[in-house]
């Protein structure tokens, strides 16, 4: 991964604290702050090339859950094809104010792991970390964080 | 691209309107849309796999025009050291309402062209549509797009 995976600002944090100063924020933060939204981006690249596209989103014992729609070229694109080879993802949640020019983003890199199992499933159901209740059931893609990185930037 | 680049909702546009229906946005429609929003998410591989950012851009022409930042990965990254050779990106923009299960998300995919010409970039900011004024003369990004797809979901 590049050191800063989110590219806001140009300036480093060393810069210290003033107008439109960027923080590094550390793990905790980036749960928390992830933990309080639900709609995030996913991004990989399918077999023809990058995808970002919006999910709805729980935090569920660190790590991402979402629906897939079986069948559909998401779920495709999210299989390998390899058994236990999971496909590497990015996952990105973010509140930017454009008119006030401060905000957070939050980057979370991992593999895309199917939840193909009943059992794994329910677990995920009863902890209340259904992402999208109202939908139904569809597919259940979990993505285990290998790094999580985050930015805030002070306005203006 | 796959079909259905955006995947916020297993339905397909036939069945026809009802809660939760998906509409297929046509690409006038997804401009009028990118063309009122300020902050994007731009996905593509980098070295080291994929990843999402958030950037505050601005519509030009049919373009998305956004900063990236000289020296840094982003810049890096999204250079393929091949004269006239682009990098491929994918670009998103929506507004989602979590609550209402209702909204819209346009994909924008392209190349990543590199404004390296004063005059290409004087043409963009003296047509306005500087993304960042505030940011200071960063590097700037234009992606002409090869593909233009959208979703509105209408709620609940």
């Amino acid at each position: 991964m590049p050191d800063d995976p989110v590219g806001l600002d140009p300036r480093s944090p060393e810069d210290g604290p003033r107008p439109g100063a960027i923080e590094r924020l550390d793990e905790s933060e980036c749960l928390r702050l992830i933990g309080a939204e639900r709609v995030g981006h996913l991004g990989y690249t399918s077999p023809v090339g990058p995808t970002v596209l919006p999910v709805l989103y729980k935090l569920h014992e660190r790590s991402i859950v979402f629906y897939t729609l079986q069948g559909t070229f998401t779920d495709e694109d999210l299989r390998t094809g390899i058994a236990n080879a999971e496909y590497r993802v990015a996952f990105e949640v973010d509140q930017f104010d454009p008119e006030k020019l401060q905000g957070w983003a939050v980057v979370v890199v991992g593999s895309a792991h199917h939840v193909d199992t009943e059992a794994e499933r329910a677990s995920i159901i009863s902890a209340g970390a259904d992402p999208w209740p109202e939908a139904g059931k569809e597919h259940l893609i979990r993505v285990q964080p290998i790094r999580i990185a985050g930015r805030r930037r002070h306005g203006p």
